[in-house]
């Protein structure tokens, strides 16, 4: 399984662009999976808090509630991310796209609003592109650059990607 | 990894008695872990379905939100009990009590609110016990019963039937 990051800053287009990357290596046969960071700080309400939070303060590590198509999870302690990763392998996607966690050392695609951003994230690990509006500029960037108009380009380039195993 | 259910109509005290088998358990030493079927019908309102919702109809088969300790998995079609177990199994607990989920074949213990509730449940697979208000009567059960007001003793039989590996 493939990953791929899409990092930026809130409101920087990480869905915007995951969506049409999904969907676009979706129609090229791939099974893809996604991840995102929920990026509202705190802890956020689950769909059964309430025993969910009795049974992990009874001791249990994991604490799951299933709802038709949806699992929740709880953890006893934060999730590791590489915990999270080793959950979705086991379902072999052929891609995983990751929105946020710019902390991971996986290829990600940098998004940018503004010039301040490419100063906050250009020291990232394993950047291998960069999309951002129209006006701003980026001076000394070896990497591909896409305006953030152009999704279908970016769409290609990526399952471009994929097919010669850059990824 | 062993897997204990609890199985029960709505208020037949499934949690409560799962909350003391995990506390029990985890006091013993052992790693362990839970899950629960959300009993309320339709699809719950999760962590943050908008963004989830995007990414499944764009074509990810599997589409998860994290905050902190929480992970939410949203899946394309309705998650397949053995699915989530697979997820569970890596993480090697010792023991995971599941509440809910009658039709599993896994050991369980059927918590009866009355009469009728045991004409509904003893056709189960693989009954290990039945857990029982002192006012209801049953004949011919081949299994240990215990009063619903003895939670003790049901935890010391089922870290008993752990310990001697006959769960």
């Amino acid at each position: 399984m493939k990953v791929l990051q899409l990092v930026g800053f809130k409101n920087s287009g990480k869905t915007t662009i995951a969506k049409e990357i999904i969907s676009h290596l979706t129609e090229k046969g791939l099974k893809v999976a996604s991840l995102k960071h929920h990026g509202h700080g705190g802890i956020p309400e689950g769909i059964d808090n309430t025993d969910s939070e009795q049974h992990l303060q009874a001791g249990s590590q994991i604490s799951g509630v299933l709802g038709e198509h949806i699992l929740q999870l709880s953890h006893s302690v934060d999730w590791d991310v590489e915990q999270i990763l080793a959950i979705y392998k086991q379902f072999q996607h052929d891609m995983l796209i990751v929105e946020g966690f710019k902390d991971l050392a996986y290829p990600k695609i940098i998004l940018l609003r503004n010039q301040h951003d490419l100063t906050e994230l250009q020291h990232l690990e394993n950047i291998i592109g960069v999309v951002k509006p129209r006006n701003v500029m980026i001076d000394n960037c070896h990497k591909p650059i896409f305006d953030f108009k152009n999704i279908e380009e970016i769409c290609g380039w990526v399952y471009q990607g994929y097919s010669e195993g850059k990824l």
